[in-house]
């Protein structure tokens, strides 16, 4: 047996409750090692009793290059629960508890040594509401998407629609502009809107915040906000916004202040400063990167954390947004995620909170900071694999199930799976500007496990490279849109929200002849996507199985860059 | 390569700062698998410049039988951290990053692949309290350790020094007969005492709390507990106390005004409670274990969780001490715990929250709930040693070295090394009544990363098994006292004392010729425990080495049950 390889962590994303009373286990080992995985279960108190212990074959399993991961899962009537495994590799078999591999065990001295999770607690493991499994989302650059309101003065618009825009170009785009387009949004299926931000803000990008409790002017008011959150549930679209928190604008009255008044102002514990006085020419003061008018708020600083919790409870309270995106996430400190979290959820525990978290996220999302981050181990997976042809389709199938594993499923499950964002490149840019590989990266997106997000106008079209190419303005003829990218996507989304299984089903990833499979499988009905991400025509027999969608396929022949959805129910 | 044994966890025991500006890195192998590991850091912003990357071969290692544990520790001006791996096997080299591992590695575009730690802030890690390395505790079950007031009403005593306890026995212990030894505490080298609980409570241990913000009227009272903190202070002893805040006893007036009132109660919710009212027949509530009149507290409650909080700061505000034992504390939410410890922090930053926690405690131990915990995992691994005789020398070195790498290096500073305790039988009577077991368990601990603490009684000979059984009275007629084992552990904890390497130096353990070794260094000074814990008579030779203390030992011939410490600077 390949005892090095085992891996059980306690209390962590191998141990967690899903729900009150559900506890899911998970054991790695190398692959193809363990014949078969008992695990020894029951009351922590009374286990040591003979009568008082169960005992259960893991046979779900999950596998990457590496590992496979092998996972229980089980409703429990008292949740004091207690645990050893029994592993056999066939020909030896050994317990497993804390104390490392034996060949007995006696269970009436085990409470030294046995795996434990003493108790669950409804406020301690990271909840997943209701929403979550059916959410389709969009995000908006509100800036670029259109311009609702003419009577404005625009003598700031600099870009026009079809223009290549510059890092301090302007379009005009506001909030009126999205809210005319909710036709638009419902007839491709979205159910969210992220937002990237909207608060009074000097640039187009508005990550400079000025005045976090007001609408940025060029984009319309609080009130015009109101009736936006509104008419969006109303029709049945959350609303969710950017907050950045980790820095603020050096305009903003509250860096203004220190700057004016040093240690004499009130909010100098707000920044992380060397000195007494702001000097902002060598820049003595912690800043988002190196960018000095993006000075960073000190968010363990008590009256600061108290500030970010007024603005994200205000924005809930009075607006009844449906979560946080919180920007460069990773800086902020768990003290105050932690305290926001805790407001956030007495007043709408539904409501979510995302993180820009680009690293493996587990510590973040265990229940007690943020519910979700943009899945960038998804999306570095994807680019590498379709942008880059770095990786073929085995090793690609590989680490979206490893991903996985990096968090308990309740956080997979909220995941903000996006290929591309403001942050990136648009994706068909990436990959030598082909709009097949932003179609199978959508295709995937579906049938992975989390929220699916899809960024602007790439669903017709539009491509740019990084910032500022990939912030195009969104484009509203038709006659230039690219409608079978349009027709595709749409349908993608459809076939998402019609069947139950994409959203809450098993999950597998495999590869067969160069081809990618992912599987989602609930009470017997299955559908599979097929990937042809080769450069080759591949045969492919289908037998029983109906086909439910197609691209780039015909008569059981596969080109490059096409997909299959097929239905095995 | 082992690829399938390489483990490294960011952001959690095997990332972490160790104080403001020192990350402290891990890397875990399979056993002499990798001949180099070299880590390539840099701040993560600039780390994708050519110039702006360091690169360090990690040479510090531990080993079990499994694993090799590397640990990098690095200052740091700026805290964004950023780093890969480059490990070799010594015929193969491969980066190791967040995406798993690679023949090459591309810095310019790592952002998406690299480890991090985005940044560290001083309230977000789990900080060290500076008296802690110090520190040499001894526990007291106050009941039993010597009446002080003979003029309180003794009729409810039971029990006489050298009877044998029953579980509902009263022997008339008190404040002031701690009080009285504080001579002893001293003269055997005791800084700081933990006690078994002491508030108002009709049982002899006093885990069934009445009345928490009151001294037991058995114990003393209040104003008694004021000047007891104050002369133990005097003398440079440090007082923890123990707090039940799991469950309480069913006479607490909280309970039973639960009872009378039902739901009306303003204490309902202070409970776990199926259905409207208490049903003490058919206990329709939850209880530590299944003892009904031990109703658990519903720590998640957000007025039990202030209430539990206003008496943690009470007795440190009011009467200064120095730290919690929480009893049960895996049973109690992590909610409560985090609000806990932010209170008791803001008030006394070097107050120690210690948790009795029998399993791994990586979870509890990050910097937002407990400090430390009761080291069960290191007095399992003892007992299975010196007592049971389960595991040889090098398993016990195997395993206390890999018991350091389910925390962080703080949290095993703070660590309550004990080998026996009120819920333990004592050592000496579970290894078939041999105190020479005690007197090298002892000298593990004083040997051992951590606190050491002893458990009164047993230094002078007192033995006993469990429950009620390792609750005896203390002796206080010298004539009674078992001299050799008291001069032996006298000589331990001044050993301890006066030996800077024992507090903070380097670790290693390790086993040769069946005698088991404990190494600890510090800045070229290095002292060395020898233990033979078999059944021969061994032959040793020491050569430049100076025996600082020895036992069972004499000219080369370390007869069975012996040790030796030797210094080698």
């Amino acid at each position: 047996m390949n005892f090095e390889s085992i891996l059980h962590i306690p209390m962590s994303n191998y141990a967690y409750f899903s729900d009150e009373s559900t506890i899911n286990i998970v054991l790695r080992a190398k692959k193809d090692d363990l014949k078969k995985v008992i695990i020894i279960y029951g009351n922590k108190y009374d286990m040591r009793l003979d009568g008082h212990r169960f005992s259960e074959e893991i046979t779900n399993k999950y596998s990457d290059d590496l590992y496979d991961y092998f996972v229980f899962r089980k409703k429990l009537d008292d949740t004091r629960f207690g645990y050893v495994f029994l592993l056999s590799d066939g020909e030896n078999k050994y317990y497993y508890c804390e104390s490392g591999f034996s060949k007995d065990y006696d269970f009436s001295i085990n409470h030294t040594s046995r795996f434990e999770y003493p108790y669950n607690f409804k406020d301690d493991f990271l909840n997943l509401p209701s929403w979550v499994k059916d959410c389709v989302g969009y995000q908006i650059f509100p800036e670029r998407f259109d311009i609702g309101d003419f009577k404005k003065d625009l003598s700031y618009k600099t870009l026009n629609t079809l223009d290549t825009p510059k890092s301090n170009s302007f379009y005009g785009g506001d909030l009126q502009g999205i809210l005319n387009h909710i036709d638009y949004f419902l007839n491709l299926g979205i159910n969210c809107i992220y937002l990237n931000p909207i608060f009074e803000s000097p640039s187009n990008h508005k990550y400079d915040t000025v005045d976090y409790f007001k609408i940025d002017h060029h984009f319309g008011d609080n009130k015009l906000f109101k009736e936006f959150v509104n008419k969006m549930h109303a029709n049945g679209i959350k609303v969710i916004l950017d907050g950045v928190f980790n820095h603020m604008s050096d305009e903003n009255k509250i860096f203004q202040d220190v700057i004016k008044k040093g240690k004499k102002s009130k909010y100098f514990n707000f920044f992380i400063i060397w000195g007494d006085k702001i000097d902002q020419e060598n820049v003595n003061y912690s800043c988002f990167a190196s960018v000095k008018n993006m000075p960073r708020i000190n968010t363990e600083n008590d009256e600061a954390i108290e500030y970010i919790c007024k603005i994200c409870t205000y924005w809930i309270k009075e607006y009844d947004i449906d979560g946080w995106r919180l920007d460069v996430s990773d800086e902020i400190s768990f003290k105050c995620l932690r305290k926001m979290r805790n407001e956030v959820k007495k007043i709408k525990k539904d409501a979510i909170i995302i993180g820009e978290n680009w690293r493996i996220p587990t510590k973040y999302l265990q229940g007690d900071m943020l519910d979700s981050v943009m899945n960038y181990k998804f999306y570095s997976s994807i680019i590498d694999y379709l942008a880059y042809n770095k990786i073929n389709s085995q090793d690609f199938a590989n680490q979206i199930t490893r991903n996985l594993f990096y968090n308990n499923m309740n956080a997979n499950y909220m995941m903000m799976n996006e290929v591309e964002n403001h942050d990136t490149h648009r994706l068909s840019t990436l990959a030598n500007n082909d709009k097949q590989a932003y179609i199978l990266a959508s295709a995937i997106t579906i049938f992975y496990i989390g929220m699916p997000f899809f960024y602007y106008g790439s669903e017709i079209g539009i491509d740019g490279g990084y910032d500022p190419l990939c912030r195009r303005a969104m484009i509203w003829d038709k006659n230039l849109w690219d409608m079978k990218t349009y027709k595709t996507i749409k349908k993608l989304i459809s076939i998402r929200k019609e069947n139950e299984c994409l959203k809450s089903g098993d999950f597998k990833s495999y590869s067969k002849d160069d081809l990618l499979y992912i599987e989602r499988e609930l009470n017997n009905k299955k559908l599979t996507l097929i990937i042809n991400n080769t450069a080759d025509k591949k045969l492919i027999k289908l037998k029983k199985e109906k086909i439910i969608y197609s691209y780039n396929f015909q008569e059981d022949h596969f080109y490059n860059k096409g997909f299959l959805i097929i239905s095995s129910n």
